[in-house]
């Protein structure tokens, strides 16, 4: 079939902004913790991309969207990629066909970001070689099975158990995405326990900035997640960045709303973590809903998810960066929306309970999410325990109050005042009035620092 | 018609630029704000966001791009967006069609952007409330009758007053959005009055890192603001991606030239600032100039913009980030300069006087600038004077000196030296001579500043 | 002939890519350097930016891609991009058209990059004029005739004396652009000479995250340095984007494990680099290799270059970033692999000594390389060392030790706590328990500090 090349320019970019959602996350996650522990977080979503991109190429392609067994998982039969380089197309919404290797690409950066997710539930306390075994085991016995039954789809219609089987719609990921890594937190928030200190020690934002970097390039980057799902640039991939932007806008609004109820004030990392909660919930729903219903459906995940990150205060698990909060609840927010929200003018075209139709997708929804999160989140859980119990998951306390970074990298993320042959003085300046600073009495205070 | 995936895919990608810019203004102007003031000011931009995207959703496209009346404003026909999914679609400059939702997406992130950019003018010192009420209610008196006044076009040649009936030249929006943003930015800075300290305590930047990535990120979003106006990958998309690199770079170089005479030496900020005058001022002009025009142009923007933003020290107003020297006047030249430089080799095939073309169309630039900055001075400053008397836009002159971020947002943008069960000590090294540090001197000094 | 809006996309997207990676270079190398030297680290690539546009436009272009002299420079005819206007058009990987300008513009962005990575080896310790005249030399007198020795092809298979000479394959610039930048890198330590306090005082990295965030921004524009330098949006983007991601994660690992072995931990700054590495590596290579050759290629490469970077110790040279480490050996490492890795299979259908071809291709990787990387170090060290003699290259000492912000910016990149007006006290909090930190207990702290 002839290669479409506005669809294929249209996938390749959007698969470049789907990798660039997991450097960012990066930033989100980093920001948000303490500054003894940046680096760690960082590292955990960079290294993830390294381990998942070499997983995907020997076997996890192949496993995801190489033929089907059983409808839960696919086969060895283009390991390595044997076989994918042209004349090979797969085909997007509109009909039209992209080269087989854009599509492995694209499809790479979910497998990428989905474990790295999954990271801000263990921050500060997590070995980096138990993380590394984590994402590697984790990816391969619950990723690609899971994004094979909601995404394989035969060309006869059969193929993966929920996408095909069960009939639930996951546009973009809601349940093989985020459903599956917030369950899977949960599971590792439980099994490697709570922060030394936590709820007693200040744990503040290090970097709000930096986390608002971080929840930037998420939210551009979410274009190519949502949108590029279209496989094809065309009214699909239109309806679903309008979607995207719309949700997310609303989710902002409603956890502020919630959040200035309840504490007063509209904060910035409220607004951050209420796009992300948007981003999340309209993922699954981007193709099922009109824009004035996604409005609604931010406005709701925004508010419920702002509540939702109490809950662990509550029943007491330290899931540090709320990853069970934003991703587990903003996704079954937004897969179950589907059954209420649902509307035959979106391309999708399944009318939801508030469209007049019936209960069903409500119902296939709700299966298909409890299938997904029930499955990760034991699989996760006997994961970090073995790993914890021969490797070793959980640092110990005394490395954990010396400071990650320094424990596990042999580094600190900033060295502001280390200036190397400066003659000592800061270059942070903390003179309070800078005009009368003039080098004369810099060299003064220089001086008075040395006798010191 | 036949919806065209490439230009699609053009669209798109352009639209998730332009959105893109918009965090970027956010680090552009954060970074340049004193750190008791970062988060505030970033807040503003990501508010925006929110507000102006459910306003476009709602009301703001109908009225805008739905139909036409009086050559000032649209209609309520695709109120809520209503109608506009497939197969509706628009047309480009190379005659290919788009499904409208991408023109909407695109169009919306501009409706955002302009109002955003007016921020920068009363940095530290606004009501959050306050500014959001000023964002929904100046969007909608001012940019939604403004952006149809310029860009509605009916497709028998009829349309806005401006665009359609004046004939001015506006490609990407030097009229509709910085002129208009920079005419309200003035008008902001004069009702909400001088900081607590101008001119007295010093204000520098808090993080130009945090401005250079400001910079970078506008200037990479921008090839989406004006090569995506194309509303389609063709040779008019090629020729302003060309225009907007060339000028940008010539504005950098006039402003150092500039800042180098009069100062001694080439900033960081006066590159950051010299690029996004010349982003600002190519912007209307990018289809109607040649590349070596474009260096005229952008030399001579980034000299006079140079010069521009010494304006308010003679004037007295605290254009705190300098919104009316870059954007307004920036705009102004831009605009007007097209008069003069455009050629009919350009895509827009209009001759300036310098091409041998006459006065007409520099008459009509002017005209055309005139009438927006001062419908939209004009209404910016009863709107401020309406809110500063009823909810208050002005903080309290106490508030302000505690600092905004904590006044209005209680948060504090970064936390340096808070570890957390960390034994107190500044995980930001100060040591002078670290290869001296162990473990142990580093408890000692834990102690000592324990006793201390 | 007809433009193709899907593959003018796609370059028009990749160009803008490409000019991101700038700023992320400037970030990478700002992060890097101490404190007192950030604003000059990336001044050197924005300033690179600037100079280079301009000088492309007006020559530049021409005298690489504007026919051909004896296969190593082009000539004036297209000066001032003169005639190059639609309907011009180029014809990329499928056969299809895009607008001349869009090529233009591309390839201006390469243009760029090469000298800007080039300022990482000359730290803290170059005059921002001899930078600024260097910058234009050195493109002019080598990137140009480099680059139209590599990547010039006439219509009749004639063209530049390395690429349709040689045969030698560059596919997106290992040759013309990183060991063309790296021995230039070279040449400038040598000449320029070590930092004061090299190898004695420390010199850690200021901000690990800004190198981060330079290593995201880097990687994710890399996808169209490569994937866009197939000029069309087919089967040859799709796999060159694929080995793109995989040998830079491939390289990640191998740099990792090296560091693990050598050092004890993996490192964020090993992370950084061994994708940086990788990156360089594949560019030469990513369309004539599989996959799992790309695998194999990016584990080598990061593993060399992880060695590699300590050369600079033992050969007493001060290339302060590791640019001959990175980006020399990098780009020799993957410029050569083309002779054993490539596979008929991917795109350049050419084997390599792994894949039953002849040792052919080998040599001419290396001989291509070799005239490449000596003309480069030969030609920048004759223009150092007249810089130098002239208007001065090497920053006097003093300065150097008061730091290069101060002296050739006037600048600080950091304010963290000159509040202006804020009653002195520090807004970057370094209080241990703020649970307890009431305004009331604030404000005394703050009288105290003014007491004392």
């Amino acid at each position: 079939m002839e290669i479409n090349a506005g669809d294929t320019a249209w996938v390749l970019i959007s698969a470049a902004l789907v990798f660039l959602m997991t450097p960012g996350l990066a930033f989100f996650y980093g920001g948000m913790v303490r500054v003894k522990s940046v680096l760690n977080m960082m590292m955990m979503s960079a290294i993830t991309i390294a381990v998942v991109t070499i997983l995907w190429v020997v076997v996890g392609y192949s496993l995801t969207f190489g033929g089907d067994n059983g409808g839960v998982i696919g086969n060895f039969s283009a390991a390595g990629l044997k076989g994918l380089l042209a004349p090979e197309s797969v085909t997007g919404a509109e009909g039209h066909a992209i080269p087989t290797l854009a599509f492995v690409a694209f499809q790479l950066m979910f497998a990428i970001i989905t474990p790295a997710l999954i990271s801000g539930a263990i921050a500060d306390r997590a070995t980096f070689r138990g993380w590394i075994v984590f994402v590697a085991l984790w990816t391969s016995l619950v990723y690609f099975p899971v994004a094979h039954s909601v995404w394989f789809f035969d060309a006869d219609g059969g193929g993966g158990f929920i996408g095909a089987g069960i009939k639930a719609l996951d546009f973009a990921g809601g349940t093989a995405v985020h459903v599956n890594a917030g369950a899977a937190a949960l599971a590792l928030a439980i099994v490697l326990g709570r922060r030394v200190g936590w709820r007693k020690d200040p744990m503040r934002p290090h970097s709000l900035p930096l986390v608002l970097l971080g929840a930037g390039l998420l939210w551009f980057g979410w274009f190519g997640f949502n949108a590029g799902s279209a496989l094809s640039a065309g009214s699909t991939a239109a309806v679903t960045f309008v979607n995207t932007q719309v949700a997310t806008a609303a989710a902002v609004i409603g956890w502020l709303i919630v959040e200035r109820i309840r504490h007063g004030k509209a904060t910035t990392l409220g607004l951050a973590s209420g796009a992300v909660a948007g981003l999340v919930a309209i993922t699954p729903a981007c193709a099922a809903v009109t824009p004035m219903g996604a409005i609604i459906l931010g406005l709701v995940a925004g508010g419920i998810c702002a509540f939702a990150v109490s809950l662990k205060y509550k029943l007491g698990f330290d899931d540090s960066l709320d990853v069970v909060g934003v991703h587990l609840v903003g996704g079954l927010v937004g897969s179950i929306a589907i059954g209420f929200l649902g509307s035959a003018a979106a391309p999708a075209a399944v009318d939801g309970l508030f469209y007049g139709g019936g209960a069903g997708q409500l119902g296939r929804q709700v299966l298909a999410n409890l299938i997904v999160g029930v499955y990760s989140f034991v699989v996760a859980f006997v994961l970090a325990k073995v790993i914890d119990l021969t490797i070793g998951f959980r640092l110990k306390e005394d490395d954990e109050l010396t400071g990650i970074d320094q424990v596990e990298h042999a580094e600190t993320a900033y060295e502001f005042t280390s200036g190397g042959g400066m003659r000592g003085h800061s270059l942070v300046r903390a003179e309070p009035r800078p005009e009368t600073v003039t080098d004369e009495t810099v060299g003064k205070s220089d001086k008075e620092e040395a006798n010191a």
